[in-house]
């Protein structure tokens, strides 16, 4: 296993996934060494949710799953870059590809981005 | 000026670097509340840089500064998404177009990134 600077960001290191065909930068969460190890391991991209404090394999709940076509490190060894394969074309919990939907300008923010799915219907309660 | 959660991460955002023409990423650093209003008002990219503890205007000695095209903030508030244009082309301290030159592969990595620049010639004594 490549071995990270983990103990630069006390345990955490961020990581991009970036959609492999287009290049769009879809997200960033946290690798901590466990999830690190498992992205490798099984080609699924885990992640550390700092919100919910537990391993995060990206997917779960959605069915979104980010397959792992390609792993870079940066020259610090503390982040990492991931070419994903995006299942369900959606990144973000909001339905849109990417978590980065939103333009600043001036003082506010245009959204700009495609919206794949209606969080209601995809983490709401089944009626 | 966009608030961002600047409280969530101790005070600092990851910010990732992006070319703007070919989509590639180029870097990953850290803003915190004075450099992103620096970036946002100036138009050159502004970091927080953790191992010198200061404002870090990219580029500052080597004259590589990136020039704001687009920024985008993600749905939580707490990540940065800058598409630059890379003034001398390499964002790399290492002279590499971008510091995310090394591909994971198996229990090593593999070089693969287009070097622009010798650091020695750039950072190092004048001869």
């Amino acid at each position: 296993m490549v071995e990270l600077d983990f103990e630069k960001t006390g345990g955490l290191i961020p990581a991009i996934a970036q959609d492999y065909r287009s290049g769009e930068v879809l997200m960033m969460a946290f690798m901590n060494r466990e999830s690190w190890e498992l992205t490798v391991k099984t080609g699924i991209v885990h992640y550390w949710s700092r919100s919910r404090n537990r391993l995060w394999k990206k997917g779960e709940s959605s069915g979104n799953v980010q397959e792992v076509k390609e792993i870079r490190i940066d020259c610090d060894n503390d982040c990492i870059l991931v070419k994903v394969d995006q299942i369900g074309e959606a990144a973000c919990h909001t339905g849109y590809v990417s978590c980065f939907f939103r333009v600043v300008e001036g003082e506010t923010t245009r959204i700009d981005g495609k919206k794949v799915f209606d969080p209601a219907d995809v983490y709401g309660e089944k009626k």
